[in-house]
Order: structure tokens, then sequence, then C-alpha cells
């Protein structure tokens, strides 16, 4: 691996060794093509098969050619992409890489200018209007059809908040307008919108940065939950410290090595129509009165490199983002606070945004329902559905997790609701009409989240399925009869799980051997009336 | 096809001929191999991998040689495993088949003894004892290393409503005991059971014949949940009437062109040891004090075929069982008392037990929960979650349904828990310890189901995805490209859900044409102060 990766270009080279880069030269349409075809890959493919994608022939509707060449999904197509993208080779290590940054931050450097390949050319004030400005970039319409603009779906917006000087880095999609103005739209509880309500109640615009195409890690982080500035995050993932550079037109620090910054001011006195664009509920969002961005700079590297998130419906490049970005610190809280804490599943399926499994270690009592309360506080907008299994089931496949809410809870004993959660984007809240403000808090008490401890309240008899040596054993005849190739799943032998008395034990034993004719005669003499079963009580019988 | 199919040897020739059965000609242990062989294709291969087995020289842990073949799997291995068993040829007309059944049975003929090949030969009185009885079949141990003895995993109990007459076919896993002797277990809810409890009221033993692989058909509605005798529906679904002929020992008709039956008196005074064996939980049940079987007499086949389920942990043979044998008659309920019914998923995942999906297309309002307290009502015993989406999502897919779920509910709305369910088997009701009363009805309340409403309650916005038209476009240029073949799942189209005003429609085509900048300059005059983030009030500005 060649991390640390200085900027996007090292990446794409690396991805590309790696096979996991498709480069697309014939001549394709930002506004109808580029979105269907790398959507296709989600909807049509298995995971493992995806990549990241570049674009080298670029066009549009109105029959434009562009110098810069579009990036799709290069950061999050796959778990592999995304591994990757940090430099790693596993699932496992892109948990050990996140839960390393957020206990070791690396805090970033500034460099000159001159060393700043963002700065390579630049437009402000008239030039802006003049050249086009912003609409001069290849800005994809993403979803053909229902999208009401092109957008840029994977924004890396840097706001400092107002009073501690603090940096953010955050995702909010923004719909290109005019030459110099975006719409952009930063939901509640997001760090952002701190930003902004703090600017505004001092009077002020809110300074802001939009950056595309920054190194892989700052793409990864910008869409976590993070106490930290994503600045010293990204940092860490990127195993160096991020070069930041003085921007032309706001007071503010951007990161040197992207391959565009747009610059401006989000107002804070008005808003404006914008939207509906997909969110990541799979539905489009609602249009409404949002933030606009007026643009007083761009700079950006010769021939850019324009990148861009797969999002909305999941599976998505944003889902499989957020998924990592959000599990890194939930579990960082749960290892914390919960000592059987054992691993998480942010899930897809939920678009990453409302079902989380929690797995545990032999729970002590109570500490299913501190892992479920902890996951439930962790952020006012997250987690509709939250469960709690044992470390027995594999929260990476829903098969075993659903065995395991089948047959380890009871409902009206295991099952909690909490009211209270911010409803934000999540269409169920209240009809497409209704205000902002009902849609993320309908009645005055918000929506609600469902808890479900699906851990064993005691010990259970055995799993039902041969015992590991007899299945190793049938693995080898099944080879030796040249069948198709295994690929087990859990579970995939017998185990025992807390109860599994000695005399069952030795049946077992004798079964094996074929001698179960003497189990047989030993429970010819363990009879009773069948009044036991009314009563409950073993009387003897004549026979 | 060949189908109707006069016996089970029919139907292998036409598995065979199918792809559908794999031969095992080496020497195999019925004790130890056959159980873990055959496991591995539930546990290690993709669905549509799966196949019907036949093993034709079985030993055992004591060296014996069987003249008797054993097939494992050859009814429900697959959804195409199990059509084949019904003449038809997609899991469509499954259902179609079934539904026919249900509405058109077909009564059954008897036949002359000298006409029925199960009479070929002959074992009863003092011949059980001398030749070993029961114990000269292949009995297999299903899940060695857990399992106290061999026992029967795809008997078919024949026995008889001693009030009103009327057969009924019913699968209880039955433990081989001694040559003269099984134990059975048939739990609460199933119709032997409640044979059972007439037969002790009237003082006499319930008489039962024990059959073994009898045509497909029967084979397949013995899991049912039927309101009728599983004799008339056998003849439906094989489309040929059911041929009976009379028992030796007991005033009993039982199927003609089976393989194996054993006849015999199910002894209503006393109950005796047996089990534990695994459920259809996938966790081994409680040993305890069950039914036993004395037989009287077994005909039997020349060189019968011994047949065998693969049941326990789910996916499993027996899921696939239940899993169509009880959507049927479900459905049919469904279909009758919610218009806008479309579809039944009684998933695998809970075991075909604990999991029910319901589709509706429109529901009108109330229609949702009308099915699911349908779906609640249908037996005590059943789901423990059941879910009603709307049209749209693929009940077949729990992506598809967690995204539902995920997106279309507020559990505190949505959401509604019932006490009353019959806990059975189920594991999670109380520990292994307690009484079979206790586990079935602890607290004297019984378990409970979670019911969830997740179809849509308003309309939505459309699904973020890109139109139709433009995917298929897309698909195109993907296979020019020769990239890898694309399987698509649902949804993999942007569609509508009831909510898209007129404005984002003409937004969007704009978009697709390249002129965005058009709404930009549009919502340039849609503007409000930003103080409708707090009043949600519209007021004019300035700009």
């Amino acid at each position: 691996m060649l991390v640390p990766y200085r900027d996007v270009r090292e990446y794409l080279k690396e991805l590309e060794r790696l096979n996991l880069l498709i480069r697309v030269a014939r001549r394709v349409n930002k506004d109808t093509e580029i979105g269907p075809l790398v959507r296709w890959q989600f909807q049509g493919l298995n995971e493992d098969q995806r990549k990241g994608w570049l674009f080298e022939n670029v066009t549009d509707s109105r029959g434009r050619n562009f110098d810069a060449k579009v990036a799709v999904s290069i950061v999050g197509a796959s778990r592999r992409v995304y591994a990757a993208a940090l430099g790693v080779e596993t699932p496992e290590e892109v948990e050990k890489k996140w839960e390393e940054a957020i206990s070791h931050p690396i805090e970033p450097v500034v460099v000159d200018r001159s060393k700043a390949p963002v700065k390579e050319v630049l437009m402000k004030g008239d030039d802006l209007r003049k050249t086009g400005g912003v609409d001069e970039l290849p800005v994809p319409v993403v979803n053909p059809g229902t999208d009401p603009a092109a957008y840029f779906s994977a924004p890396i917006w840097i706001t400092r908040d107002p009073e501690t000087g603090v940096y953010n880095a955050g995702t909010y999609r923004s719909q290109v307008k005019a030459p110099d103005r975006l719409g952009l739209h930063i939901s509640s509880g997001h760090d952002g919108r701190v930003h902004w309500f703090k600017a505004r109640e001092r009077g002020e615009p809110l300074p802001g940065v939009l950056i595309v195409s920054p190194d892989p890690a700052l793409s990864l982080c910008s869409v976590s939950k993070l106490d930290q500035s994503e600045y010293v995050i990204s940092g860490a993932l990127n195993g160096r410290p991020l070069e930041l550079v003085k921007a032309e037109t706001v007071d503010m620090l951007i990161p040197a090595t992207a391959e565009i910054a747009i610059e401006g001011m989000i107002r804070t006195d008005i808003l404006e129509m914008e939207g509906p664009f997909g969110e990541f509920s799979g539905h489009a969002g609602p249009a409404d009165y949002k933030f606009i961005f007026d643009i007083t700079a761009i700079t950006h590297r010769r021939s850019p490199i324009f990148q861009v998130f797969i999002s909305e419906m999941p599976p998505s490049e944003s889902s499989m983002i957020r998924k990592f970005g959000r599990e890194g610190p939930l579990r960082h809280e749960l290892a914390a606070k919960v000592p059987s804490f054992h691993g998480l599943n942010i899930a897809e399926e939920g678009g990453c945004e409302e079902i989380a499994i929690i797995s545990l270690r032999k729970p002590k009592p109570g500490e299913a329902w501190q892992a479920l309360h902890t996951a439930a506080a962790f952020n006012r907008k997250m987690f509709k559905w939250i469960i709690a299994v044992d470390d027995d089931i594999n929260i990476n496949d829903f098969f075993s997790i659903l065995w395991a809410i089948s047959f380890r809870v009871q409902p009206h004993r295991d099952v909690e609701i909490q009211r209270g959660k911010n409803c934000g984007l999540d269409p169920s809240s209240a009809p497409g009409e209704a205000s902002y403000k009902e849609r993320d808090f309908p009645d005055g008490q918000g929506g609600s989240r469902l808890l479900i401890d699906a851990t064993l309240k005691w010990g259970f008899p055995p799993v039902a399925l041969p015992t590991k040596d007899l299945m190793l054993h049938a693995k080898e005849m099944w080879e030796e009869l040249g069948l198709p190739k295994l690929t087990p799943r859990s579970p995939w032998y017998g185990y025992e799980l807390g109860f599994w008395p000695k005399e069952w034990a030795e049946a077992a034993k004798l079964a094996m051997e074929g001698r179960y004719l003497e189990t047989g005669e030993k429970y010819r003499r363990m009879r009773t009336t069948s009044k036991y079963i009314e009563t409950g009580q073993i009387e003897p019988t004549m026979d």
C-alpha cells in the first residue's frame, strides 16, 4: 500500500494497482448517464464486485466538453475499496484504524500557498460570472428523472465554530443554482448547522469552503459523527498530518492537496427554496427553504478530478462510508461503557441511520440494556431499531440476526419503545406537505426507537447441528465427492449454549456409536401417568 | 413433468432427470455421516445449488449393512426441488397449486391389498422382536453429537379423530427406543394431539400408523396447517386421488404406495421420557415425558427407500416445506379477509414459525391492521414478528423489508405487542429445567407477538434512483463496456409513491436537459427570512 496518500491522485493509482478502478474512456453524459451507470453496480452486483470509476471523457446535455475528469464511488464502493482508502487490507483492520485514529489524532500542518496544488487555478470576483463559475465544473445529475438539478454529492464543507474556532468538515449536499450561488442543506444534529446558528446569533454570515476531492481519509471522515475535528482525525486515519493552506477570500485554513475549493459565505439572514433531492432514506426529501451559499472564489488544480458519491438508496457508497464512519465513534463509546461489548453493525439496510446491531460476549445481567441505551443516546437522530445479540450471532448476516430475534426474544419482556427521536429526513414522520419543524419533531414528542434485547436470558440447549468434528469429516467427504465449493455460514456446527445436562451428553455419545436402544431401555424405566401433561407431577406407573 | 407421481420411486426418477438428485454409491454411516454431509448444502451453498440425495450403500456404527436406501432432502431441498415434488416449474406455480388444492380437494380411493406395494413385506407379533423390528430400518442419527438416538425425521403420522373419523397426517418426530417401541412428540396446536386427548377421554389408546416415503405431495402436506384432511389435499396437490389400503392391525386406511408403514397404538395412559432432539428453532428441545407408540405391525416394500428430512436449524428442508405448506392456507385466509392482500412470506429466518411478512397492494386505512391481526389469529403458536409492507417491497428480500421498516414506521405509532401466544418449543419462553406447561404458557399469559405496520401512511416522495428508461439505457452501456453480469435487485429504478408535485417533476425534466440553472433562477425568487426555521412562516425578503 502507498498510504499515506498525499492526494486523491496518488490514491487512484493505488486503486488501479489493486484492480479496483474502472476507467471509462468513452464519452459519457454527466446529466443522464454517469449516475445510472455506476448505480447499477449497487443494484445489480454483489458488494465484492463493486469498484471505483474514473470517467475521462465527460460531456453534458448542453453538449459541453469538460477538462475535468469525474471520479465516482472511489472511496466507498465496497469494503475492499474503503479499506484501500485507509491503506489497510480487511474490514477488521478498518475497525482498528478508526479506533486508533480516535485515540491518537494528528494535528494538521500549514503549508505555503506555493506548495498547495489546490491553488493552481484561481477565479474570483467578476471572473466567476464571466466564466460560468461553478457551472464550469462537471457536476452530475445523480438521479436523473427525479433530481431537480445537478448537485455536489461528495462536498466536504469546511466551517469553523464562531466561538471556539474549531474546524468541522461535513458532507452537506449542494444544489448548483447559478455560477456564483449554491443551495445547501444541513439538517439538524450536524455541526455545520450549529456553526450557522452561532453565526446568526452574531448577526453575521457563516464563512465556508466547499472542498471537492481531498485525500480519501478526509472524505471518509466527513460523514462520521465525531466529537473531534475532522482535520485531526483524518490526519490520523491517513497516517500523516493534513496539509492546510490559507483560503483566498475567507479567513480559513483549507486542505492544500484537494482538487477544488469553492469559497464563500453561507447567508444567515435569508433562506431560499432548495431540492428536492434523494436522501439516505432512499426517498427524495422535501423541497424547502434552505441555506444559500454566495461564492466569492474558486481555486482548483489544473484538469481537476471531480469526485462524486453514489448516495441515497442503500446500499450505496454513502451508506458504506457512513457505516464505518459512524461505527468507529459508537464502538469507542460502547467499549468504554459496556464490559461485554463485542461488535457493532450499523446496517446499510437502514441507510446506516436506522438500524444498529450490537453483539455482546457473555453479558452480565443489565449489560444488554446498558448497550441498547448507550446506542440510543449516541445521536438524537439515529437508530429506529437497536438489537443486542450474543457473540455467537453473525451481526453482518441478517439470517443469523433474525434467527436470534425469533428464538431469544419475547416482545412483551424484551422490547422497549423510546420517544424523542429527531426524525430529520425520515419520511415516515409527517406528510411531505408538512413544515420542516413538523417533520423533524412531530406532535411535540418526536419520533421513536424500538430496542430489542435478543441476548440469551438463561442457558439454552445446544444448537441443533452435528458437532464440529463430524461436520469437518463430512466436509472432507463432500470434497472427495467433487461437490460444489462450500462457503460455511454461521452457525455451521452444533455448540453448547449453557444448558446441556450430563445425561443428554451421554445419550448423544451412545447414539453416535449406534447404541441408542440402550437409551430407549433406560427411558423405559422413566415413565409417568399421562396426567403429567396437566399437573407437571411425575407419578409412578405400573408399567 | 411426470406428475402425478404414483409413488416416491417415480418421483426420484423425475428428480434425477431434472439434475436435482445426487446419488452416493460409496458406503456411508447413517449414525455419523449422512446427517452432516447433507447438512453442508444448507449451511454452505446457495439455495439454488441444493439437491435431493440418494444413499445407495448404507451402513451404521454397528457395522450393519442395510438393504434399504436412504433418501434425504428429496422434497424440500430448495424451491426448485419443492416445485418438482408438485410437478410445477416455479415458486409462483407452487402458490397457485396450493391455492387450487385447498379450493378443490380430491377424495382418496381405496385399493385392494394386492395392489398396494406397501404390503410386499409384513412383520407382526413376535416377528417384530425376533427380527429387530423397527431397528432393521436405516433410521439415521440426524445431528450426531447432540441427538440422543436415531429418529424418524420424515414420519407421516396417520391418526383419525375419534369423534369424526377424519384422517390427519402430521410430521411428529419419533425416537427409536426398541424393536417394537417408538417415542413421539406431538406439541400443542397439532391435530394429532387433539386426537390423542379425545382418545384419552374415552379411556382408549389412539391407533396410529407411521408412514415413511409416501408420494411427495403427502410429505409436503403433513407439515402444513390445514383445516381439511391431508388425504384430500395431497390428492389435489398431486393431481390424482390418493390410493388407500386397509392396515393390518388397526382399523385405518393408509397410503398404499408408501415405502413403509408402521402400525400400532399411541398409549394415552402413560408417558415416557423422550428426547432431547433438535427443533425448528435450531436448538435442541427439552427432554421430557412424552407419548409412546407400541408397534403392532410393520409392512414395507422390498428394498424400501427410507426418507429423511433435514430439519431443525433453518434454513433446512423442513423450513422450506413448512414455508409453502403454511403459506398456502394463510394466503387463502388473507385473500378472503383483506381486499388489498398481495403476497406472503413465512420466513425461513424464523424457522417458518416466528416471522411472517405480508404485502398489500394500495391498502385502504385499517387493512394493514386487518392483515396483521388475521395472521396473528392464524395459529396460536405461530408468528412472533408479523410485518405488513406495500407491494413495492420485495417480501423475499430482507434488504427490502428492512428498508421499509426503517423508513415507513414510527414504532410508537405502528407497533402493537400481543400477549397470549403459545410458546411451544420456543426456548426463550422459560429455562430448560421448566416443565412443559411452564414453557408453553409462561406466567399464565403466555408469550407474545409484535406486529408492525410498515405500509405507507401517506404519499411519499419518489424513490431516489434514476428513472427506469435511463437505468435501462445505462444497462446497455454497462453491457457494451463488458462489465460483470447484473442481477437487478428491487428497487432498481426510481418510481413514484404518491407525493410528487408538478413543479418537482418539471424541474427534474429541466435537469436532465442540463437546464438546472433555470431552476436556480426560479428558486432565487423563492426566499424567506431565516426566522422560517423557528416559525415555519414564509416572510418576504429584500433580496
